[in-house]
C-alpha cells in the first residue's frame, strides 16, 4: 500500500513539476520554441509525433554545454598532460613547438597551425592503453581548474542546457554528444557530468589496435588520427553511430552547420538551435571573429532556415550551476 | 484502481515467467552456466554485481544469431543487389568474377579471394544515400528467400538466442550486435528482428561522405572500405561504438576469438560463450573444416579459458521460430 501511494505522489509531483522543468530558461520565444517543439513531438496524435525510438537528440559540446574559452579545455589537459611527461622528454625543449607548448604560450602554439597542434595531442593522448588513458583523464577533471574562474573545468558546463537534457529524456530522447573533441576525452566524464553514458558520445578519435601484452588483452591508442568529427564529418559521425537521423540538433558554431543541415532537412517536426555568445559579463561574447567557435555562416543559415538562436545575455537567467 | 490491479498482475505474471525464460533451451550444464551468470552480476550484494550502465553483452550475428550457411546472407544480398543492377551494366559480362556472380557461381566467385568479394560488394552497396540503401535492404528481406529451406533470410533466426536477448534486456542488459557483416545492412532490419535498435549494431563499413546536392543533405555510400569489424577489430569496434568493456559475449567462429577475450578478461564475473554447429539434420554441422565460419583456435581457447561452448544439437530443443 505504501509503495502505490508513493507511486500516485510521484506521478503527480511529476506532472506538477513539468510545469517548470526549464527553471534557468527565461521566458520568451526561444523557450516557447523547444518547448512546443518537445511537446509536438511527444504528443500522441499530433501530426509531427515521433515514436520513441527515433528520438534522438545531438549536442555539440564545447561551447553548447560547457564553455570553450579562453581555447578548448582538452588542449588544457593535453599541455598539463605533456607537462607531466615532459621530465621524461628532455629532447622535447629542442623543439620551438613543444617548448611553446610547456611554457603555456598558446599564441606561438596556435601560430603553428594544425600540425603543431596534432603534434602535441599525439605526444599527450596515445601510446597508452585506452584504459590508462581514461584514468588519467579522470583524474585530471577532478583537480585541473580554468584559467579565469578557478573552477573545475566540469564544473564550467551551463545549467540551461543541463536542463535542457534532463527535460529530453523525461520525454523520452536520447541525448547524444555529436562534438569535434576527442571521443575518449569526453567519455571519461560525460555520464557524470551531463548524463550521457560513453556509448552516447560521438567525437573525433585516434586509431586503437588491439593487442595481447604479456598475456594480457590490451587496447591501444596509437599515435594516427582516426576520424574527424566536425563540420561535414558531424553528419558522417552520427550516421556511423546511431545510423538514424536526429530530429533535434544543439550547437554553436560554424563546425556544427552540416549537422544541423542534415538534422533540419528530414521530415516532420525537427529542431536546429544555436547558442549565440553574447554575454561578456558572465560567460565571454564572441561569434564571428574569433579563432575558437567562429560562429559566421551558421548563424546566416540560421535566420534562412528558421533555426533557434539562444541569446546567452538575454535567454539564460543563470549560465552555471553554482550561480 | 484497475490501473494498480494491473500493475500488480502484471508484476507477479513477470516473476512467475522468470522460472521459463529460455524455454528453448534444454536444462543442463550450457543453461545452467548462462543463468547463474546472469543472476550473480544483476543480483545486489553478489560479489560479482554488475551495475546496470555497466551490462553490455555482446554477440556475433552470423552463425550466432542467424545462420550462415550454405553462404553468408549478405552475399545472397549483393548477387540479388548486382543481378537487379545488370542490365544497365551490361559491361559486366566481359568480366569472369562479375560473370560468376551474376550467374550464382559461387565457387568460382570465391575462389578469386577478398578481391573479388570486394568488387562485389562495391558494386552492390556504395554509390547511393544511407536512405537508399536502407530501403533497398528493406525491401530484400521482405522478399528473398533461403536457397535449402525457402524460408525468408529474416526467419531464419535462432530462437533460443531471441530468447536469450529478451532475457538479459528484462535483466537491464544492453545488448549490442558486433558483427563482421555491414553495420547499415543489419541496421535496417536489427530492431524488427532482434529487438536491437540500429544504434546498437556494430559491423564492417564502408566509407560515407556528407554532401549537399541539388539542395538536399545527404549522405553517400563511397566505394571505399572504412573499417573491417573481424578478428583483432572486433575489441577495436566495441571501444568505437561502446567505449566499454562487455561482460558477456557471444560468438562462433574464430572471427569472435579475440571479442571473447577481450570481454572475458575484465575483472569480476564474465561470461563468454561459443556456438558449436552440430546439427547437421536441424541446421549445419561444421567447425574445423569450413571457409565460412570457421571455428578452431577459439574452440581450443574456449576449453583452456572455461568459456561456454553451446553444443546446438543437444542444448536447442529448437532452432528457428518456426519450428
Amino acid at each position: 500500500m505504501l509503495k502505490i501511494i508513493i507511486t500516485i505522489f510521484v506521478s503527480v509531483f511529476s506532472s506538477l513539476s513539468l510545469a517548470d522543468e526549464l527553471p534557468s530558461w527565461r521566458e520568451g520565444a526561444t523557450k516557447n520554441n523547444i518547448i512546443t517543439f518537445v511537446e509536438s513531438v511527444t504528443t500522441p496524435g499530433d501530426k509531427n509525433f515521433v515514436p520513441i525510438n527515433k528520438r534522438i537528440a545531438v549536442f555539440d559540446n564545447d561551447g553548447t554545454l560547457w564553455s570553450e574559452k579562453p581555447y578548448y579545455f582538452q588542449l588544457a589537459f593535453a599541455l598539463d598532460r605533456l607537462k607531466e611527461l615532459a621530465p621524461d622528454n628532455p629532447e622535447w625543449q629542442q623543439d620551438p613547438i613543444l617548448k611553446a607548448a610547456l611554457e603555456g604560450d598558446i599564441k606561438t602554439l596556435i601560430s603553428g597551425g594544425k600540425e603543431s597542434l596534432l603534434k602535441v595531442i599525439m605526444l599527450s593522448h596515445t601510446g597508452i592503453t585506452t584504459e590508462e588513458f581514461n584514468e588519467i583523464v579522470i583524474r585530471w577533471t577532478s583537480e585541473a581548474r580554468h584559467p579565469a574562474t578557478k573552477r573545475l573545468y566540469i564544473d564550467m558546463v551551463y545549467q540551461p542546457m543541463l536542463e535542457l537534457l534532463e527535460y529530453l529524456r523525461a520525454k523520452e530522447f536520447e541525448t547524444w554528444i555529436v562534438s569535434g573533441g576527442g571521443i575518449d576525452f569526453m567519455r571519461a566524464w560525460s555520464d557524470k557530468v551531463y548524463g550521457i553514458p560513453p556509448e552516447q558520445v560521438i567525437g573525433s578519435s585516434i586509431k586503437t589496435s588491439y593487442k595481447i601484452i604479456d598475456g594480457i588483452p590490451t587496447i591501444i591508442r596509437e599515435p594516427q588520427i582516426d576520424f574527424i568529427n566536425d563540420k561535414s564529418g558531424k553528419p558522417v559521425g552520427i550516421h556511423k553511430h546511431i545510423g538514424i537521423r536526429p530530429i533535434a540538433a544543439f550547437g554553436n558554431s560554424d563546425g556544427d552547420l552540416e549537422m544541423l543541415q542534415w538534422t533540419t532537412a528530414g521530415d516532420g517536426g525537427r529542431l536546429g538551435v544555436i547558442i549565440h555568445h553574447t554575454d561578456a559579463e558572465r560567460e565571454y561574447a564572441y561569434d564571428k571573429n574569433t579563432h575558437i567557435g567562429r560562429l559566421d555562416k551558421a548563424l546566416t543559415e540560421a535566420s534562412i532556415k528558421g533555426w533557434t538562436v539562444v541569446n546567452m545575455k538575454k535567454d539564460w537567467g543563470i549560465i552555471f550551476p553554482m550561480e
